[in-house]
């Protein structure tokens, strides 16, 4: 088999570590497969080099910061080859201009456009294991991109994808995916297998394992995914089109999110366009808004509030403060004691009443509810950030997911 | 004017000094000058990453050894365009490989072939500065390599040839270029001027201000260099061609070199080719020797001793342990506790009897002398190490460098 592989900073934290990973790479390989290698930056490297960025400059232009954060991936890439290499196997590091992972330009959250596979199968085709930087690609002018948060999730992806590959490996420091966060729920297990679009929904819930991006690509391009942990030998979780049977299980998870804020506009005039203008100039500040609602209670005016990442909400709140003088509504407010639970299932579709059931088990419990959002295969609720935790239990035990 | 300024690593340490740099260059840019910097890692940067590379593997290859260091330069470049930003001066970072700076594939101390101008000359026309980093390179396969030691000054005087700089300053944390190191010896003086060939003989002799691979490129190209302190605004050491007038000043200096280790061979068989067998064996390994001294005292053998680097000792020595069998010579002896103590001074070529005014200062000294080797305008004599202090102020006295 031809396996891409991908290890995670925790996973190559420390010399030692990347040795362990070597060993793991190394012992892929004499199983008689071919391993391409996609490393992130050790540890908290990149969260150093931003703040040494901003040590230097208040605000750092975004082309510096590709330049100085791909130094991350650059240096575990190296040592990881050397590691492979005194273990008797043939390893290269690469960095993503030296692989062609040609992406757009937008710099620090760049997305791949396209990627060469000529260097990668020259080198696997010389008995040799490529070890690639993720996270890092360059543009068409050779400059230096990076991609994002949970960017070598999609790297690895995106090169199982273009090689074809038949397994993508995800390394990380937890198992696989769970029914929910096992330090909340004791009771949570471990999903043998998942669908992308359940992953997606979770992913984009705060559950991250794996970044949207990649998940996306996996689903786009048919990768078998493999969520694993590095530390141990353990079977994870595995993402695979959605099956019959997978869909008799009516939720697979319950995830929750804690990085939420609310923010509500009253009064904002009942004309055409004023939706499209508060959303368009929070966009524009690449504001990512989560859940929208917009209620009319009397005639002429309606409510809109919405919900951000609370590490957004000052930035977002400057640009409520200009749009709401701009429409013309009364006022705004905003709350970041609020917190997001949400069951996700494939099953959903069809089986009606899922909804209800979810609303009858917070209210067993006392919770209540401030927003509700629902897509096909999730229903997210916004509740108060101290009842989250009480709340995820009591659906993780509603939905039964408590028994194997 | 077209300037290169190249800074070295102590003068880019902190995020502090990166924004002091940052305000000289634009100082420099103010002043009506086209500027392109050339930059070094930070401070120890380096050191930590070999160091780095040492605890993951035990003899890592020379590729993935440029891999991570280039990582060092591709900082600081990126944090130097950030503070030269702060202060309203477009700026750019620019990689080896950005740039263009061709080298041969000798990984850890290549060589440059070709550089290419004309991503720097845009960027000049656009207005910006552009901030390239030192010490790295690539190859036509786009593999990244390293200059070794002193690799930025090379960078620097190659840039600053290719773009037909009208001058290079090279700032480093010294003032400039002195007839004996301060520290040692307290009279000594800064010296305005310097010629190529005096600078190159002190470069080697181990008063390292300027690395001898730059001062030799300076000599070819004719690049007017400019050695000074980039902590202060004081005029430094200007490197020019000789002069008459220069030729006057008989000893320009003196240097010394503790890094220095001594290696004979007992016993070479007196035939041809035993010199070439030693010393290929030695280059094969990239151990650089300095000073040679064959001797014959009974026919049929000679004795060989040769100095290297401290640093090489080891091996060296396991060099001349296998070579020693192959020739069927008797043995082998070593000894680090050696220094090198060395006047130099364009003047000598034409005033004989300087070399014999320095062995009667150090015989006045009762520094006994253990190795001679001169060229045109140089003597090197081996000491032992714990002399070498003594032996270089009787040396600033004697050739009369302690007046101004």
């Amino acid at each position: 088999m031809l396996i891409v592989q991908k290890y995670g900073g925790s996973s190559v934290a420390t010399p030692e570590r990347v040795r362990q990973v070597a060993a793991r790479v190394v012992a892929t390989k004499r199983q008689g497969h071919r391993v391409v290698v996609v490393v992130s930056a050790m540890g908290d490297t990149t969260d150093h080099l931003i703040e040494l960025a901003h040590r230097v400059s208040p605000n750092p232009p975004d082309r510096e910061m590709d330049m100085i954060m791909a130094t991350g991936e650059q240096v575990s890439i190296a040592l990881l080859a050397m590691a492979i290499r005194d273990l008797g196997e043939e390893a290269v590091s690469l960095t993503g201009g030296q692989v062609g992972i040609l992406t757009d330009e937008v710099h620090t959250k760049a997305r791949i456009q396209k990627v060469d596979t000529a260097r990668l199968r020259a080198e696997l085709a010389a008995g040799r294991i490529p070890v690639v930087a993720g996270f890092q690609g360059v543009t068409g002018d050779n400059e230096i991109t990076t991609l994002g948060r949970g960017g070598s999730d999609t790297t690895a992806v995106a090169l199982a994808a273009a090689l074809r590959a038949d397994l993508c490996e995800i390394y990380t420091d937890v198992d696989g995916v769970y029914t929910a966060d096992p330090r909340l729920v004791p009771t949570a297990r471990k999903l043998p297998v998942i669908s992308h679009d359940e992953m997606l929904e979770l992913a984009c819930l705060g559950a991250v394992v794996l970044h949207p991006r990649a998940v996306e690509l996996a689903k786009l391009y048919r990768i078998p995914l493999h969520v694993r942990c590095s530390f141990n030998e353990n079977t994870g979780t595995m993402l695979k089109e959605e099956t019959a049977l997978e869909k008799s299980l009516v939720v697979t998870g319950v995830a929750h999110d804690l990085n939420v804020a609310k923010i509500g506009i009253f009064d904002v005039p009942d004309r055409p366009g004023m939706a499209r203008h508060i959303f368009k100039a929070l966009g524009d500040e690449n504001i990512n808004v989560d859940m929208i609602i917009q209620s009319s209670t009397r005639s002429g005016v309606a409510d809109i509030s919405f919900t951000v990442g609370r590490t957004d909400l000052a930035r977002a709140l400057a640009v409520v403060e200009r749009v709401v003088a701009e429409i013309g509504a009364r006022g705004y407010t905003h709350d970041d004691e609020v917190a997001k639970v949400s069951i996700v299932g494939a099953g959903m579709i069809s089986k009606p009443g899922v909804a209800a059931l979810m609303f009858e088990a917070l209210a067993e419990e006392g919770v209540n509810i401030e927003m509700i959002s629902t897509s096909e295969i999730k229903v997210s609720c916004v509740v108060r950030a101290s009842e989250a935790e009480r709340a995820v239990r009591a659906l993780h035990r509603k939905f039964g997911l408590d028994r194997a």
